[in-house]
């Protein structure tokens, strides 16, 4: 059964959050299905962005540490995170690239492990969180162990050796959902603490870490939740570990910082993961686009998303199926993210001249086209139409030209 | 011999520095005295921040990372700010806090000193300088040892154990400048590298960093660089010292971020010592204000630093000497950094009374007034008037009033 344009229309027509593109920044003819890498402009952004700096950077100056409260931004907008992830006010603080809040949680979790010496993770991970895992046991200098194995080894690895167990929850190339519940608990039946990575998770899919009863994640601002270029991330750690201790102790995660005490002495929540001074601009920004995620209901959110992936992956097959496009997300929505990828031998090309279409997505190494599907924003009409312009990529060899040949820079 | 009006006005007139103060949003009647806390709003700013909201996230999306040159901000305006500092393109990379690249400082110094265990520091230094070592010598579990000694006892306090001396140029209370050269110098001595904290010195004084063979240092973007609040700071190796080995080892870090390598390789040059995903929000704010700093003459900039604090010092004498202040800074205007201090039993008072005159100064516990001295955007008048409004609450007794009694976190 062939799906018409009468069918996506009516897709369309039953979308509960079509509203919510309006509050949206996208030129029109632009099919952007790369929010998975950028999010989109906020237009509410745009105003809080000339308030940020016009009046409370340029008329309160100094005093806007206490006046416009950029002194608990990284806590007010941690506990707007965390309603959106299943933890509690008081869990999550937000600040840091990913990268940083991956260290500061694993050092955290190794604080209370004393003892176990095994940090954990599966290989074909984001490459950063293993980097950091690399890094910091490379200082130990041998101290600590990085143990790397296989996706499908992962739960036979777990033993009283492993400290701690750092998995990303959705695959950033794959987009397989890990089962954090599930994970986590025979994570916990050996006594090893879990740090999940939530980049691909935040804003993409329903996340219950209370409920899976995790211990640290981390995430990522610039992603689903449109906090603009670089945003700060943000960094989860259970009510339970709070007597963790901080290794990057800087003067914002002291219980006193402006007291100028010589000794550092933890704050007694969450606030001793923070470290420097907050960055207010990108903070400004990350909290419009946590906010507008707010007001979708997560459910709706994901169920759209589902129903978005699945509409991508049946056109495909039925007007691009010739092309040879290999799919390598799990072909159950329900162990798949908010993104949807296919292997092709000429996946770079074909990515640019997709891009040439006005069709953004994602190339990843090495033959990988990848599309994050972001349902604040898309249209199903968004997803035919660029299937469309794939195809008459495909039938027209277009892909096939000098130009598209030129490897750049892909972030 | 009293200083006069008309003084003041021939300092005004004489000032090569005047036309900058137009660059950058003071409201009329406003006395900013704590732009070592929080730099004012270039003007300019205000237009880059729009281009890149509006153009380049907005329109760009993805594509700005390499259109927009995204991708190279970090080692585009380190370059930048290595034209001040003394140091070569290639060796100041711009982003993370400057509690992080303490960090990652103190750690690239300790991967070329093996064998040594002892990181070095001054009691009574910017607490996160110190609560960063202290941090990092907890977690070594008794490999490092963190010594904190008087700052007279410093030079004393190297030998052959020592790995890394930390030490700020600039003290944030006292204003007290270190040289920098003879101290590296006496550091190499010994076989220890040297990394220093420019929070105070950036913007504020000459600095020559590969004239007083420096190894190390870190500095702040918001103060004296008027890159906006929380701006990323910034991290100096000296090219000797590129071999050094990053602990927090994120993707950008990589010498092929985009490979998605599996095994961290580092960058060979200053690349190496970034982590995570650049901010480029507050990047592209604190470009503008290092491109200020640039069109300025440093020697001019630090010329007008030492008339003005002279100013300050002179006319709290004459105007305010029988009030009991203190004055903590060095008398030697060589000695000295971009800001005066006075010690006063009612110093919170009477900076909140300054602040309802509208003079905005900084108070430090227990007892301190500070007042940051930033020649781009400060008049002689200025100073002469903020003098003025700090005898008028001393004659009145202004200070003693209820109001100024309550405590509030000033950063």
């Amino acid at each position: 059964m062939t799906i018409t344009a009468a069918d996506i229309a009516a897709m369309d027509a039953a979308d509960p959050l079509a509203k919510f593109r309006d509050e949206f920044v996208i030129r029109d003819g632009l099919i952007y299905l790369d929010g998975n890498s950028l999010g989109v402009l906020p237009k509410r952004t745009i105003a809080r962005m000339n308030t940020t700096i016009n009046e409370e950077w340029a008329q309160g100056l100094i005093t806007s540490w206490v006046g416009a409260d950029w002194v608990n931004a990284p806590t007010r907008i941690g506990d707007k995170i965390a309603r959106l992830l299943g933890a509690e006010p008081g869990e999550i603080i937000a600040g840091e690239s990913t990268s940083i809040n991956i260290f500061k949680a694993l050092t955290a979790a190794l604080s209370l492990q004393e003892g176990r010496k095994v940090l954990l993770t599966e290989t074909g991970n984001f490459p950063t969180d293993n980097y950091m895992m690399q890094g910091l046991a490379r200082f130990s200098g041998g101290s600590l162990e990085c143990r790397e194995v296989a996706p499908e080894d992962v739960l036979d690895a777990l033993d009283e050796d492993v400290a701690v167990l750092l998995l990303t929850q959705v695959h950033y190339k794959t987009s397989r959902i890990r089962d954090m519940a599930e994970v986590t608990a025979k994570a916990h039946a050996k006594g090893v603490l879990t740090v999940w990575d939530l980049s691909h998770s935040s804003g993409a899919i329903e996340v219950d870490l209370n409920g899976a009863e995790a211990d640290f994640a981390v995430g990522c601002g610039y992603k689903f939740l449109n906090g603009g270029p670089g945003a700060p991330g943000f960094l989860f750690a259970a009510k339970r570990h709070h007597d963790a201790q901080p290794v990057l102790s800087g003067w914002f995660g002291h219980a006193a910082p402006f007291d100028f005490d010589g000794e550092f002495k933890p704050a007694s929540g969450i606030d001793r993961f923070q470290c420097g001074t907050p960055p207010v601009l990108g903070l400004a920004a990350l909290e419009e686009g946590v906010d507008i995620m707010l007001e979708a209901d997560m459910a709706k959110v994901r169920a759209k998303s589902v129903q978005l992936t699945e509409l991508f992956v049946t056109l495909m097959e039925e007007r691009c199926g010739e092309f040879g496009f290999e799919f390598i997300c799990p072909r159950d929505p329900a162990q798949r993210g908010s993104q949807v990828a296919f292997a092709h031998p000429h996946a770079y090309e074909m990515m640019q001249a997709l891009k040439a279409r006005d069709v953004v997505g994602d190339f990843r190494a090495p033959n990988i086209m990848r599309f994050g599907v972001t349902p604040l924003y898309l249209a199903f009409a968004d997803i035919a139409e660029a299937v469309e312009r794939l195809r008459a990529i495909c039938v027209n060899a277009e892909w096939d030209r000098e130009e598209y040949r030129t490897k750049a820079a892909v972030t």
